[in-house]
């Protein structure tokens, strides 16, 4: 039995449930998971993930989605894709020089709590080589140089473009250009502290200690034109007191980090998220 | 428009999905909310609560029902209820001198938090009288000794069998006779220490303390007939340390035990817990 | 036996605890508990709270104070504060129309869990004289317009200043003028979401909800000429998903709210926290 | 400048945190850290811990602890240790085939976060070899059957005696003869599941599964003769619903072992950690 998944959203209105579990229904798939929300049962918009058991799914997937299409998605006029759980999404990480965010992938991919090829990780700097390779992961390094920013970025969109469906910042230092969001829409992941808007600019757990806070935190989110400004996934925090030191905010927030963009990462190759604008819906069980 | 809330389990097989909200569209129904879950897709047990709008479902419900009954619930084998929820369940609190649990389900009702009529509360003592007539709220005062424990308990059953639909013992330091789960199956929730099997008897904090334990929890659960075993719907747990003396772990036990019943309780009148053999299903969007 | 508390602010330098424990033995007091902090141990500031045990230290207080200063505070250029703790501090609450956070004060004032004397209620409406006078505590209304809002306060300052030693605001919608920051130097407290200044101006639960966060938090800090930017107490944070409605937040944010504030307020009363210019250090012991 | 920790228990009495405090000053010793708790300050247990800089401690440290002796420790029947911190615990890991309580703490030594030297890895299986040689660390293999399972211990045992302060078993799933807590006391940290003794036996989170908890647990623990039932160091939870499947319980109980067992573990090489008993007083900070 192969596992088939669903994300829909469409203007809500009656019978849509219906609609789609009975056109699954027809197909001969059986329904294991649903998980559904309006934003407003009268004009709202509707969102709805479905996951089913559909024997050889992934021989019949151009069959399934274009009896899908037909059905279903064009009266309701919805956006939608349908996916196979065993065509596994492939991933590129990037990353400078901090190892936390992409150690705890790396880790998890290599117990198999990572539903993906992980392909490849590119950095700017040749630090963590030997950390990667010890994965048995291939290591990219591309020098990236104020003179050359612009060429470098462009060779690499072009070689990941072509090899995978995803990519996560853990903790890449450069801004990257405008064309890659293009490339790969609400399908790039960044990790930042969330601090913001309060602590813009250099060292913010700096800013954060002389402020006082008493807790600190991570968001992940997607990449978008606006810096820092996309669609959140998910955002955690840690209490701290006067003792900690900004070093040790500094820690704190590598471990949120870690496991704020380990588990939005997830839920992204599983299909649990749709974008909305702005904001996200995460279908995550959690 | 009226809210409709149906809880339904049944044998796993293909189409439930299909047939229950077809089913609903054809009475002219929206499905605004629906939650599933199921214990194997193979042979295993199907449970779904569904939300939807229905004008006059108020005046409607039981052709409603009927109609359910007859379409869908038969054929699928189905377990299930379907209420209407401006119909509020009616609510009785029986408690002994402990105040926290009560105050807290006091306080929600009186800011509409409770989706319930809190018909009065009753207890074995007179010390909370005052403290719940402030609210306007019955006071039934029992005198329960060990001479008269049956007989007490017996008209207690009596006038609450008719008055409520969910018991809500709120630190009622008495052991219920068994008529009390026949009369009300997974209508009675209780509230306790989530020490059990450890710290079994008197004083669960004093012996905590003087195990060392770093955590402390409130379990709350449907009452059967096996003591404080039934099956559990929520728990918490608050962190402690060496600085907690034994009156410090039972203040924060209090402030557990609050809040884990008064999210069983809203959860129970909202619909939203199946009952499983020894487990519970909690559809509670948390 | 009396509990005195010593709360003390320095530059730090070496033999500061022998000199304040060799004072205090000296007195005949024994050190029940003792918390200290260094924000550098080479050129930094030191700040240490004491407990401990003095009979008829509430009729020696003077005394035990002028040796304090003679015998140690003078010769390491101390701030500080020694205080009986049997003599409990005044406290009023300000208040307009939202009683979440006050309720949680009165509740726990009337279970002795606030070591305070809880004096009065203020507020600028006559909504919740009910439910403050059924805890029997006096409750104040004073109209406030635009045009009396000047007078209005300058009478209650003038009221309070002799009545109480720290203020609360619980959800007080008025801005105090700068005079009450003068009488009440650190002896403020006010509460309020803590989305700044992320979500500025009206309705920051509804900016919150389009923004999509995942997290919603409070902050109780208190209150110094620059609005809600004193020095940060106590923050707490909850988890939110898509599923949360903006009102779903309110409610969230409410509770949240309640037990920041209460935390904040006890810790003041039980001489926990020390103002560090922009910050503070709490000795809260959790 | 070198760092010095001092812990001590003893009878409570007057004048304690004066003497030694005072001893330290006349040391020499700037106190940069003082923590400490009493059972009951009438007739119950003081315990203390102090973080102090003393220039070249590390050469003096026999005669500083001769002299706190004679000064102080003496006089008030301590049991204490006084540690220089640039002296490093040796570190030994026991692990069977479960590898996440392992590479947790080896990550975090390999980033420095660990205050250990971390001098091998034992294991009775040779699945995790290339995982711990990959980070430089040693790795021995001392294979253990039924029959050889008391002399295997035995010898490693002898080893270990020589070269390692502490032993960690991050799952090692051998039973350590009564020898090894003996040449070992309170120097042997384990890993288990918090439900006991709930769930005895095997396969502790099917029947946690079976049960349908809301909450799953882990319990860092020294070792002692009792099975499983030494001093709790250190508790941490994760709350579960009916959706989690008995393999996610297994991955969410990893995740908990991990980050239970490495705050243990860093706490005791920080000298955070005094036996009382059977309990412990973790002067955490946290």
């Amino acid at each position: 039995m192969e596992i088939g998944r669903l994300l829909i959203q469409c203007p809500d209105r009656t019978g849509i449930i219906a609609a789609v579990s009975g056109s699954l229904s027809a197909l001969g798939a059986n329904i294991t998971d649903l998980d559904q929300h309006s934003s407003d049962p009268r004009g709202g918009r509707f969102f709805m993930r479905l996951e089913f058991e559909l024997g050889d799914l992934g021989d019949r997937l151009e069959e399934v989605r274009e009896r899908f299409a037909a059905d279903v998605a064009g009266r309701f006029e919805m956006d939608w894709q349908l996916n196979c759980a065993s065509l596994r999404k492939r991933l590129a990480i990037l990353v400078s020089r901090h190892d936390h965010a992409l150690l705890e992938l790396l880790w998890k991919h290599a117990r198999g709590e990572l539903d993906a090829e992980l392909t490849c990780v590119y950095s700017n700097h040749e630090d963590l080589r030997r950390q990667v390779e010890s994965f048995d992961i291939e290591y990219r390094h591309f020098e990236v140089t104020p003179e050359n920013k612009f060429e470098a970025h462009r060779q690499m969109l072009t070689e990941l473009s072509e090899r995978v469906d995803l990519v996560v910042l853990a903790r890449y230092m450069q801004i990257l250009p405008h064309d890659w969001v293009e490339a790969f829409p609400s399908r790039i992941i960044n990790i930042h502290h969330s601090f913001l808007p309060a602590f813009v600019g250099a060292d913010p757990y700096r800013q954060a200690f002389d402020k006082g806070v008493k807790l600190i935190g991570a968001t992940a989110h997607y990449v978008t034109e606006e810096l820092d400004q996309g669609p959140i996934i998910e955002q955690d925090t840690a209490r701290v007191t006067h003792r900690h030191s900004v070093e040790d905010l500094r820690a704190l927030g590598r471990n949120l980090e870690r496991q704020a963009l380990a588990r939005a990462v997830q839920w992204h190759l599983q299909d649990r998220i749709i974008v909305d604008g702005a904001k996200t819906i995460v279908f995550s069980r959690q």
